[in-house]
């Protein structure tokens, strides 16, 4: 029997209404021939009400107890989903995570799987059951006790089981229709891709395109989980959201696919720092460690060979990080500074910059992607403060009141509203 | 190392402050040398919640599911009061009821216990733990499954554990301050008991005094565990509440202890049925079978010996039932005449009665209690429609509206407003 995976989030199973409609959107899959293992979120609300009461009655919690309370809102829901499966006619039952079992580490809050032994499940469905409604988000230690994944764990629990239960597909239901060229809010020409590859969607996602959580692509890439995102709240048929998958599903693609950006960046500047080898592992290791998300990183090239104050070689080093991460990122340096540990002339912050980056695999064989955008911001007046590019990435940091304006640019230059 | 048991039903953990309160009761209990079980309800209003949403997906909801979600919410209490405890300073952490395990039956919705293993506790009782926090009401079926234990379940699970772990006492915290020679409502000499025998206490429980579960107490006093009833909500000492006990712990008894009653009884009466062998099972028989909780049967003695329409020896059966069973009653009672197992002239109910009951175990040793009861109620002019006794009770069937009345008139006549 073919096998799909079927994720709801939270706004997804908000009430009892839309659990019945998730619910039938199951149904519909059974009909059509597929076991179903549905992995479901808590009720909208309900994961935030019970943290508030952990953090009210531990402010330093106990991350066993947290899990142990937390898990509870998806198991809520995955009771839920079963009757109403059953009060459609469907055999379902549902499955906590000690009862799958769903083996992970001990980090409790940011667990990560262990195993999924297929054994207790697949005894389910061969008695006849036709749905397993797994609850999201959770595991079990090797402790015995109750462990969760951490943000957006249920995503990843989706992508698990289907890696786990050679799933033809893993279908994410949520609130939106699908992956876009970019956010419309911003542009009114974003479209909905009919197929994304993996790659991609891990730039797109770990850039603030916020659908997908990277882990959960990062983990379908690895055991090739085709992917479908769409939504909950639309009439969805064979044919609806967008597939996100191998390259080689992809039979043309566009040199670009989608343009991201990430609103709350900060830019760094360490001016006159000393240049030899060492320096950037001094600056960076403390920031580490400090638990800063350095993102781009330039340094100039050297340009002073001697004077007076700095006999050595000097350079000029900037970086990126969120911006809630500045104060942490400006103590470590200056941590680092009263440690004798790195030195320069000044500390300069910019907190008015954003991000904003093209992507699309088809840059591998295609040359000139960075010059037409240059050009695209160039033609607008947008000033260019730091880029970086990987293989299929091109991103820049710019003045933050020009982030729209960028993104329209450059959805606008590799014509992304239209299909390939 | 001594242990005890306590017990916090859902009104004692109803919010996170009640937790904390909860949670201080216990710690005064570690610091006076006590490893501690605590079984803790969820949170009042937390099961309607989820039962609600039972019902509302599935209205004949699949008993396993129900479990699995209404369970969930003793989980969320066990997890925050470790927490509480742990912010507290003392080394708690919380067991669900698969985790210890609490074996069950498989008859979800109102499984019984089958074993409570204590290898698991006890184990970290021997690592330095001093508070296993348990959710009550719960346990896991040979299936695997989550099962719950009925009304009352809570109470149940801290007299199991007490047994199974050789508890001192289990300490039952709720919203009264102990067991009363009867209703305060109803007498304002209603006097708080010291102590009160097991026996005596079943017999309360089921007359309609909601303390304590009948189950619970049936278990205490099979396992002999030393049950004390006291308040959450006031400063409690080694002395507070009511100890609910063997006989032998009790040295000096009065002859009755209080004076219980039920308010919503009905009264059934079958006019001129044959008086032969086996017409009572053809009438309670169906009775029990459509699930009416007859309680007291009375039979007129036969007085006709032959007259026309009933050519054999006739007489009268009365029974009382719960007022909202009496259509169920009577559908059944017809029913069988329908089919030609039963025949009576008629049936007269009368729904304007209660029940008032007088409990002692010094009945047992002392005569004169049935007259002295008897007389009281007559000194009010109170008409006493159904008598009924056992050992250590007397129970009679009055109209409803002299129930106060003949509550206070047996309270005075047996003087217990005054120790022993």
């Amino acid at each position: 029997m073919p096998l799909l995976v079927m994720k709801f989030g939270g706004t997804s199973v908000a009430d009892l209404d839309r659990i019945a409609n998730a619910a039938a959107k199951v149904k519909r899959e059974v009909e059509r021939g597929y076991d179903v293992i549905v992995i479901v979120s808590a009720m909208s609300g309900k994961t935030n009400e019970l943290v508030g009461w952990v953090e009210g009655t531990s402010p330093l919690y106990d991350a066993r107890e947290y899990d142990a309370v937390v898990a509870s809102g998806e198991n809520v829901t995955a009771g839920l989903m079963a009757l109403r499966l059953q009060e459609m006619g469907i055999s379902a039952r549902s499955w906590q995570g000690w009862q799958v079992p769903i083996n992970t580490t001990s980090a409790h809050g940011s667990a990560r799987f262990v195993s999924i032994p297929r054994a207790n499940i697949d005894a389910k469905f061969a008695e006849g059951f036709k749905v397993a409604v797994v609850a999201g988000f959770q595991g079990i230690s090797v402790e015995g006790r109750i462990t969760t994944l951490g943000r957006g764990g249920s995503d990843t629990t989706a992508v698990a089981f289907a890696a786990a239960f050679g799933a033809e597909r893993c279908d994410i239901y949520t609130d939106v229709d699908g992956v876009y060229t970019t956010d419309p809010r911003i542009s009114s020409k974003a479209r909905k891709l009919d197929k994304i590859a993996f790659e991609e969607m891990l730039e797109l996602a770990s850039l603030g395109a916020k659908v997908l959580q990277t882990r959960s692509v990062e983990l379908a890439m690895r055991y090739n989980v085709r992917l479908r995102v769409l939504s909950s709240f639309e009439d969805t048929d064979e044919n609806s959201g967008t597939l996100v998958c191998g390259e080689d599903e992809i039979m043309e693609s566009k040199v670009v696919s989608g343009v991201a950006y990430s609103r709350d960046e900060a830019k760094i500047t360490l001016f006159t720092i000393e240049d030899r080898p060492g320096v950037a592992q001094a600056i960076f290791g403390p920031l580490s460690e400090a638990g800063v998300n350095v993102d781009m990183i330039v340094q100039n090239i050297s340009e002073k060979d001697y004077d007076e104050a700095h006999p050595g070689a000097v350079t000029d080093m900037t970086f990126s990080c969120p911006i809630n991460q500045v104060a942490r990122a400006q103590k470590a340096l200056e941590d680092a500074v009263a440690a004798g540990k790195i030195k320069y002339d000044e500390l300069i912050i910019d907190t008015e910059v954003a991000k904003v980056s093209v992507v699309g695999i088809g840059m591998r064989s295609q040359v000139g992607v960075a010059a037409r955008s240059f050009a695209a911001l160039a033609a607008e007046g947008i000033n260019i403060k730091v880029i970086s590019t990987s293989e299929i990435k091109i991103s820049v940091l710019i003045d933050r009141k020009y982030m729209e304006l960028a993104v329209q640019a450059l959805h606008d230059a590799f014509e992304l509203e239209k299909t390939a």
